[in-house]
């Protein structure tokens, strides 16, 4: 229980995707008191999204028995480019959203100071400050979830570019004329390794008639497929499921050897959700792909490393953006 | 002519390719004032190719009747990473270097001091700084030559990376599976798109028994063929020379659309000896492919220029990185 001292000293960082909303109440000193989570139903449009997101909000508040009005500022991230001044979602395709008013409409619902950024960029910033304590100075974040997508620190700061748009890594082509993207293009690394491309692929295997032990666990439907039925279907030594897991994560050693060959930054974190399920599936591949494929010389002493924040990255980076916008 | 005060105060950059080595001397105010070149000849190996290096320098000298010991100082850029610290070229693919202490050799043979630097980092210092007068703060240079390169300018500075290997973005995979690329990777943008990729293409399409007029022109072995005789090719009606140049010109689009998504910077330039030859029938299928491929909202009011510096591109930048190193 947090201490009700009555004055607004609290943060509130909201980890918002395609498929969950969830809200964390942090300390001045960035520690997590309390944490609500609720399903996104982005089918049902825009307003009901951001009521929901209000309410979780609300929910973590009251988790922690204190007030709205002891919170001095809420971070949020978003699931595709935003423009953080005139606090709108700019596009979403996982949402299908396009030019929403996300800040003034959840300040209307709360009264508290939204900041908004891109999501991943939120939980690039969160495991820069809070896992690697803001020594390195210049890291990429690729967070592989519903989609996936990326955030850019250089020298020490955040890099959300020109408008805003930097760090779609998941929308960078790596295999032109490959799969359709949710963006409209092609080819794009989202399409080829994110939760969702992972899932169509498993899906189209087993109308082709492939065997797998996801339809004994989940049905012929493979209704409700989560990364964590991934683990356990490789686990009990589903042949598919590890294949289709393989390329994945050779298509993200791909990726992150092309941001070693571009930016060659100083480290490089993976996270999200899929991530957080299939690390020990995935993390050697990905790392010896990308070393692999970097130009002979330029990846030495880079470090690609998984996320241990999980979860916490998106709520982590959302209290880190209010404190800063705070000061 | 240059006025001979006998001061060092002249600035030497050295544009150092697979196929030429162009010197040109610059005054403080980087007037270029005289230029030499020579091929590279890499098959020669190493020692030679410094050789010449140091004749071409030596030669530009002399052709603005100046004496080497009034050069203050030397910027050279070499194509692949290097390592500016140590004066080395990590590696060079199309010149088959690996680790050649190309500073101290230059400067044993020269006696003035040399800087060291990727060939298309070099290149964007001098478009950022003489060209665009160095007002964008970020700006990606993207060259097409006989490989492709790039280099990365952020908040008005040169953005070496980790290991000095920022900026390498012709081996940015963009067709996973695609055509084999001199660094051991397949699909990599240079493989797609740059000269030798273009040439490859032409080659193997008159060998499965393609027309051409570039067979009248040059000979069925189309030997010594060079990016002006592309250009006479399309400009005489060659459907098929019109088709490889638009497919290179596509892949370029994504690999723009690329840094749009990724780094979102205020400009990317364009040139090399395939763009500086081919401007007019590649820029407006690269700009629209960028357009159209990158996520929608975060192209808007990004610049995609073709350099007008052409060949002066890299001489221009080396001298900017000898003035910037002498200061």
């Amino acid at each position: 229980m947090a201490e009700s001292t009555g004055k607004q000293e609290y943060f509130i960082g909201v980890d918002f995707g395609g498929t969950k909303i969830l809200a964390g109440v942090f300390s001045p000193q960035l520690k997590c008191l309390g944490r609500a989570k609720v399903s996104t139903k982005p089918q049902r449009g825009p307003d009901e999204v951001i009521e929901r997101i209000a309410r979780c909000i609300k929910d973590a508040v009251d988790e922690c028995d204190l007030k709205i009005g002891q919170v001095r500022g809420i971070g949020i991230g978003a699931p595709g480019p935003v423009d953080p001044d005139a606090g709108k979602v700019v596009f979403a395709p996982n949402l299908g959203w396009e030019d929403v008013s996300l800040k003034k409409e959840l300040e209307k619902r709360l009264e508290v100071p939204v900041f908004l950024e891109n999501d991943t960029n939120i939980c690039t910033l969160g495991v820069h400050a809070v896992e690697l304590n803001s020594k390195p100075k210049n890291v990429v974040g690729i967070f592989l979830g519903t989609g996936i997508g990326g955030g850019i620190i250089l020298n020490g700061e955040l890099h959300s570019g020109f408008n805003h748009g930097a760090g779609e890594i998941g929308h960078m082509v790596i295999e032109v004329g490959g799969p359709k993207c949710s963006c409209g293009n092609q080819g794009c690394f989202e399409a080829l390794a994110s939760r969702t491309a992972i899932f169509r692929k498993i899906q189209n295997s087993v109308k082709e008639g492939k065997k797998t032990v996801l339809t004994e666990m989940l049905g012929e439907d493979l209704l409700d497929m989560r990364s964590g039925d991934l683990r356990k279907a490789i686990r009990r030594g589903d042949k598919l499921v590890e294949r289709v897991v393989e390329e994945a994560a050779e298509y993200t050693g791909v990726a992150v050897a092309n941001v070693i060959n571009f930016l060659n930054p100083e480290v490089i974190v993976l996270g999200g959700g899929v991530i957080d399920a299939l690390e020990d599936e995935m993390m050697a591949i990905i790392i010896e792909t990308a070393r692999d494929s970097a130009m002979p010389g330029i990846a030495k002493g880079i470090e690609i490393l998984p996320s241990k924040l999980g979860d916490d990255a998106g709520i982590t980076g959302g209290a880190v953006l209010a404190r800063r916008a705070g000061k």
